[in-house]
């Protein structure tokens, strides 16, 4: 399938609209103030400064101006346009005459250029190949583009052409998919080359790994075609099989088609968190083992979730399947949206199923506990790879909405938004995720597809008025138009009970509520403490309303209440009350909160 | 309430007596081997060793010493007689002129000497003071006592008198509760001095603690006596718990009475797990919050559950309750028992209520992980504190069954034995813990007080053959004996489900099943894998039977079974199938394996 790109989809106002303005009005120049305080910035001079730079700094500058670029295309900002402007020629102004670009190495390690595989060179290199394609692509600056063709020329002529670097493959993927995009956008077939040479070379050396680290934690343990298995730090991992599909599909390889396909089916039956939440274990931030998804303790870290719906995306240009696109939105509605402050200002790296104020409070002062829960959204990190990158994906959201194959045009997610593809005008107005009605003004001579959300309970379809009972095929219900329709589809929506596999330790005996797209969860501040021994027997009574949490779920349900010993032969007592669910995303908006997201 | 030792108690043959003989034939000459091949004992001739020796080899030597004293009195072993000589031979030898004693500050820190306060010194020292008392209390060996009475004298001058050292209280209590014993074996006033001189100095000023941990981590971080919560490394802190039930006992210190019963109160209340098992965060081996009872990641050391009952043992001698006995049947059967293999050669320091066998690989595979779950129990540890407390603690095991007060004969554990106070020979026989049938042979004139198990499900009492109905105070039976009497009490045991507090995050909504003192867990070589979703409805078919691993107990019960998929709308189904279930203390006896305590 063709994805339609964001920038051929014009969003109306609406649940997404409105976070990318928020976005552009706030969290970009909140990001750039708080980037711009802790020397990100002023680390692109290459000059020493008096606390060293961070050796990905320059990724967190690139994601910011990827972010800037697809915003200022819609909501330019002469402030933001100065300062994309200024950053593009403070690099291009310290870039080295053979192309290279790296403000840390550069300045504190000029002689070990291209030397440490584990030291993020070509990770940052990456971003900043991505960050040149989307301000070239945005209109927004050109100038770039060509200064990181040459680097990415430069790199080309040092891996490929004279192998004297001191490793072959980066110890954090990234490059390949940037390559990628890079021939994409350019059509030079060179960087595809690199980008396939560096997914072939991977694994079957030994290289260079952390010392307290095992092989699979950058999935180097083995040639690429060979890992059925997602492992390893998550990002690296999703990162890694992103360029996999767009080389498998770009290069017609099926087999690394295929052993993507493995990955995702590894990773959504039993590594993946209800909330899309990728990357169990804390310890290296990475995927564990089958069915180990802790809530209080989970990773879950945005930016891999955010890889999961790049991943899923490419899956599908690669050969559609509506599981894909029920990933992303899986990922999209709940770990990522969790990934922002309501305000816009603040962000999550880490998005636990479960909150407990006292052990947080004990584990944050305890000085050595490896594992501090955090309970409110921070506005920057040391490691702030989330911040922008959360900021890239909404702005480019409505590249995930339309696809088109064989002259259909298949809409994959729903978002208040007009395309034109396949011979279709099409404006789509939907209350989602809030509400499941669609109505879709489409105009022209074509054939549509909607797909059906695994969450609906049922569904009508109106044509012009008339109900109809349209072709369902694959999971995705198809419309013919001929001239203008009013197409109006309705997915029921109501909460729902999920239930986690059994074999799931950490839920086994336990169920979750959703509501369309949204996972649901409790916060003390609406039902007090005491979150672990709530039982919600039934949905039957369950009342939904719009709120300032977008939405929120009263159910009747009972607390487990056994009195003041630790161990009884009696079972608890249960004590009625209405609980009040919200959805997952909004958590942590109203100050620090016991939460949780599994129920007896 | 004045406890009866175990010099006063005559075990029979039965449970406890054949661990005894179990661990004077096995494993106290197999921990020689081990403490001797890892230079432990080497280490005493305080000559420099190419590999260093640890800081506490010494303690651990100590309670090697103390365990071995106690089983020579009843089982003499000419091997193990000649070891305690040489050993001992070899400290008095090395100890200073001074009367200064430690294996590692002599050789490899000989100016540091009481200049450094978290290394254990004084830790080793009492170890050493208890062991002393020990050989000399079981007319084993005599030398040790002078010596380490002369080390004793030299503290008091350097801590008490002079005030020279570079700290006041040691960071690893153990000093004060062996002080408190080296008074009560010798009548040494200044002993008891010395012991309350350090509880008194406790936290009271800021003292040398590890760079990387809070105050309470060795309970310095305020005065004892307002010490309410049980907070820190779990063995210092009770450790110190019981040094202050004895000191506040022998001083009439009502105060510090009153705050040994409050932590002890908290210990039950929020943070004990059920099998006994005191301490449960691995990071600082230590107490947490309220009601964090992890259990996968369960701590619970083997030591902290033996210092439990020795505190519950002290609190009882500062005034007698049923709860602490109570305490120690739980800790005792449970997760004390389960630290030594049913071989006696390899034991547990940490004791886990979740196992799961894929999980463990995985941590034991990627190199920092910083908890690695041990399926399988270990014959010497690095820190290897605990096979010697086990064996020294069963040997001991028979001071724990009998008290006297105002002139009657308390029973607190049934263990078979003979015993002769309070005007009354007693021969008590009984197949507890596997039945609940406790016949006593009395001969004499006095009173007699039976402590009702708290699992106890009726009870029945027969006096030479008549049922009687004794009278009832306090969780205690009380007889009146003149002459020979035979008193029959069976105390009802069948499988019971116990209910953790719903607070517990990690049990609530589940049940563990009990059956007399014992609590069951389920293993995989029985059952198979996957044994979080397992539902008990009911108890009613529970069968048990006598077998290899004691009892077993086998009941109806259903697994849950999901399919393939992570997350389903629809709940799992079940399948009926007979759950076996074993004591907890057997588990990892029979390779590698699963187990699980909690059920829903």
């Amino acid at each position: 399938m063709t994805l339609i790109g964001y920038d051929r989809v014009s969003l109306h106002n609406g649940f997404w609209q409105d976070i990318r303005a928020k976005n552009a009005g706030i969290s970009l120049k909140n990001i750039y103030r708080r980037f711009a305080e802790t020397g990100r910035f002023a680390a692109l001079r290459c000059e020493k400064q008096e606390k060293p730079s961070h050796i990905f700094y320059d990724s967190d500058v690139a994601k910011w101006l990827e972010a800037a670029a697809y915003l200022q295309r819609e909501f330019p900002d002469k402030e933001v346009g100065a300062v994309i402007d200024d950053t593009v020629r403070t690099i291009v102004k310290n870039q080295l005459p053979c192309g290279y670009f790296n403000s840390y190495y550069q300045v504190y390690k000029p002689d070990r250029i291209f030397m440490e595989r584990m030291e993020h060179e070509l990770y940052c290199a990456g971003h900043l190949i991505e960050a040149a394609v989307a301000l070239d692509e945005c209109g927004v600056n050109a100038e770039l583009l060509p200064a990181m063709r040459k680097y990415a020329d430069y790199i080309y002529e040092r891996f490929y052409v004279r192998r004297d670097t001191g490793f072959t493959t980066c110890g954090h993927p990234e490059i390949e998919l940037a390559l990628v995009r890079l021939y994409e956008h350019t059509g030079e077939e060179k960087y595809l080359t690199l980008a396939k040479f560096f997914l072939d070379e991977r694994g079957v050396r030994a290289e260079e790994i952390y010392p307290w680290m095992d092989r699979e934690y950058d999935q180097s343990h083995k040639p690429v075609r060979q890992q059925r298995e997602a492992v390893g730090h998550s990002v690296r991992a999703l990162y890694l099989y992103i360029a996999m599909a767009d080389v498998g599909r770009l290069t017609q390889d099926e087999a690394l088609i295929d052993t993507c396909r493995a990955l995702f089916s590894d990773i959504v039956r039993s590594k993946l968190y209800i909330t899309g939440g990728a990357g169990s274990g804390w310890y290296g931030e990475r995927f564990t083992v089958p069915y180990d998804l802790p809530n209080a303790e989970a990773y879950a870290e945005t930016c891999a979730s955010i890889a999961l719906a790049f991943f899923c995306d490419r899956l599908a240009k690669a050969g559609n399947s509506a599981q894909y696109h029920a990933a992303i939105e899986r990922a999209l509605y709940n770990n990522i949206l969790a990934g922002e402050s309501a305000d816009g200002k603040a962000f999550y790296y880490v998005n636990p199923l479960e909150a407990d104020r006292q052990y947080a409070q004990y584990a944050n002062t305890v000085p050595g506990i490896p594992f501090k829960p955090l309970l409110e959204r921070v506005e920057v990190f040391d490691c702030s790879c989330c911040p922008p990158n959360l900021v890239r994906l909404f702005a480019r959201v409505g590249g995930f909405a339309y696809g088109e194959e064989d002259g259909v045009l298949f809409v994959n997610q729903y978002i208040s938004s007009d395309v034109s593809a396949c011979g279709i005008d099409l404006s789509l107005k939907t209350e989602l995720p809030y509400a499941g009605n669609v109505t879709i003004s489409a105009n022209g001579k074509g054939r549509l597809a909607l797909r059906i959300p695994v969450w609906q309970m049922s569904l009508t379809c109106r044509v012009n008025g008339e109900y109809v009972r349209p072709e369902e095929k694959d999971d995705y219900l198809y419309f013919d138009v001929n001239g203008k329709a009013q197409i109006e589809v309705n997915f029921e929506m109501r909460p729902r009970f999920v239930y986690a596999n059994e074999r799931v330790r950490a839920d086994s005996g336990r169920k979750a509520v959703e509501y369309g797209p949204f996972v649901l969860c409790a916060e003390q501040v609406d039902n007090g403490g005491e979150l672990y021994g709530i039982e919600i027997p039934s949905l039957e009574h369950a009342v939904t309303e719009r709120t300032q949490q977008g939405i929120c779920v009263r159910v009747p349900a009972r607390r487990l209440r056994s009195g003041d010993a630790l161990y009884s032969y009696l079972p608890p007592e249960k004590e009625s009350f209405t609980l009040t669910l919200i959805p997952y995303f909004m958590w942590a908006n109203r100050g620090k909160n016991d939460m949780q997201v599994w129920f007896l």
